[in-house]
């Protein structure tokens, strides 16, 4: 991948060929050995006026004239790229494919890139009247407190930890830690989320390289699994929903992975999950089974999953720290725990790590995809 | 799939959950019957403010929690989307999958959906310039044109034929005959290309369903077989490729599209050939080896292609005359096939087709796909 961050200097198409080119290189193998090509994407046509970002992607690396696909389902889009790989070398149509995701999301101003975001939600419904996504999660988190009690102070915490972690971690767009004091004291955005509860606006890519089991025993001598691929829907407006405390589509696509790869939440040894604002990583820790529902905010006021815990989650720095270049995050996700798995995390190592879970959610939830890797 | 055309009274979510539901008793199958969604849409961020094409259309037609996944490559969505579709079902992922298209391009003004189109070409080297999508396959016309003597009068033809055809569809958005005077009189919009060499802006959504070949022997006695899918990339720009007279990415997946099939050419009932401009069917004509390189305007000359010839290209009326809705052409043609191989297309039906060809094309031919469809 590239290091997530403002890439003033690096358009749409040098982020995909870098992280394209990392990504062969890690793999030991040549761009000839590619025969297909998923990429994530949310939304090139409004931040940079293009669109057509698979073949864009496929020229840059000089792959022509391979397939090269771009899925779009917002800030799922990686993780959607990643499973579309996995379908077609499971179902036998490739040997060796390349997945990757990108967004270019600096070369707007702010306002302009919160318009083109909501564009993730239901623009009819939602953004229409004024909805951004702050205060879309905004709504959910003032549910889950009302429901179960879970406090500021705790949502705080996971930034908090979230930084701690991506000051480890080279990619990271912000290697830096925070205290809680200063994220309790950062302005509010849409009460009761604070700007240091929102995952920021980045530039980046990441790409991963799948392949059979046969090719990859050919190429490595440490394989990672990959045990399980689920993606379900939701309704794209939240009034529609059944309860603002959760993502259904999470809990479906988790109860599928968990069925495939044979384990129990209590198996994962870590998790990276979808923190676009700290009430996400909460209601993500809840529909994903780690704990009962309307608990996580009191596990974390116990210290777990932090990255010395049983069960470190967002060891990246997750979308808050690491940077969230909406098309490449579900890709980084799987990067991360590919290093993880293969003890090569550096300073953010969980040790011994086996087993580790993705969570990728598009838009405030209506698209979600788990997987579930292995050493 | 709905008709083609200028639909101010309805939105995008409208128009797929018109084609889904016509595809679901087409198919005498009932919602719940579908496992998964594909669906082809360029450039829903810019023309309407929504992305997350997929959960939307998901959503619009009541099938959650499947997965649904939007498929992006410019013109070529639909094409691409209904490969997936068909790739997760040869897979074995899933037995029954809906593949649909949509695009609403009417809500901007014209100027806002010409630049929005450009998408599909290359921001940074085309259409930063000012290049337009007419102009770029005008300049592939002119090479055309110098290097073997084709005319704006057979450019002008192919206009005729499938205006011809489209008056015959219902779907269509002009329902009307052209004389070849009135296609040469009209204006030039990029020299050697007139007004009506151009296909159209138009809103519009398609959907067929697709099983595994169990499936489908259950629920009817007259499947369609999909015999080959077949997906090709080229530079996004034209300045890099060795040729302007041609898609190399329509020879390269035509090549894999017949191997597949085990067919020729020559062996073609019908063809859905992608015209987005009249140079284009011309050269689709002679990539997919219909006709020798340079010779296809000689052959129009001679009246061949037309409906009652022994090789009908563009049935439905092409996008010419049909329409263009970007992301639903693809999904288009296959439901043109559908009809013609089931001997359901009433005015314009092919007697006695057998085999049918569809060539989706995105942008100026940097992404291509080519299905073959057989009775």
């Amino acid at each position: 991948m590239t290091k997530f961050g403002e890439h003033w200097e690096q358009s749409l198409r040098d982020l995909a060929a870098k992280a394209g080119a990392a990504a062969v290189q890690d793999a030991n193998i040549q761009g000839k050995d590619i025969e297909a090509m998923y990429i994530g994407n949310m939304s090139g046509g409004r931040f940079i006026g293009q669109e057509h970002i698979g073949a864009l992607a496929a020229d840059s690396l000089g792959l022509n004239p391979i397939p090269a696909t771009r899925v779009e389902a917002a800030c799922a889009s990686g993780g959607l790229a990643f499973r579309q790989a996995y379908l077609s070398i499971a179902g036998g149509a490739f040997d060796m494919v390349v997945a990757g995701g990108v967004e270019k999301m600096t070369d707007v101003l702010t306002g302009q890139a919160t318009t083109t975001l909501g564009g993730a939600a239901d623009q009819e419904w939602e953004t229409f009247f004024g909805a951004t996504f702050p205060s879309l999660y905004a709504l959910m988190a003032k549910r889950h407190m009302h429901d179960y009690g879970t406090t500021e102070e705790q949502l705080a915490k996971v930034s908090v930890k979230n930084h701690a972690n991506g000051a480890k971690n080279p990619y990271a767009q912000f290697q830096r830690e925070l205290s809680l004091e200063t994220v309790m004291n950062s302005s509010y955005v849409a009460e009761p989320l604070k700007l240091l509860d929102c995952s920021p606006i980045t530039d980046g890519a990441a790409a991963v390289i799948l392949a059979s089991e046969e090719k990859a025993k050919q190429i490595t001598d440490n394989p990672i699994w990959i045990k399980a691929s689920a993606q379900a829907s939701d309704t794209l407006a939240l009034h529609t929903r059944q309860s603002l405390t959760g993502l259904a589509a999470t809990r479906t696509a988790a109860r599928k992975a968990y069925e495939q790869a044979k384990i129990k939440p209590g198996d994962l040894d870590l998790a990276e999950v979808h923190d676009c604002f700290t009430i996400a990583e909460l209601m993500a820790i809840e529909d994903l089974g780690i704990t009962e529902k309307g608990m996580s905010g009191k596990h974390v006021d116990q210290g777990e999953f932090t990255l010395d815990s049983r069960l470190p989650i967002n060891t990246s720095g997750g979308l808050k720290s690491c940077g969230h270049p909406v098309g490449a995050t579900g890709i980084k996700q799987i990067a991360e725990l590919t290093w993880q798995l293969r003890g090569q995390a550096g300073k953010r190592q969980v040790n011994g790590a086996e087993i580790g879970l993705a969570h990728n959610v598009g838009g405030s939830g209506a698209t979600v995809s788990v997987h579930i890797l292995s050493r």
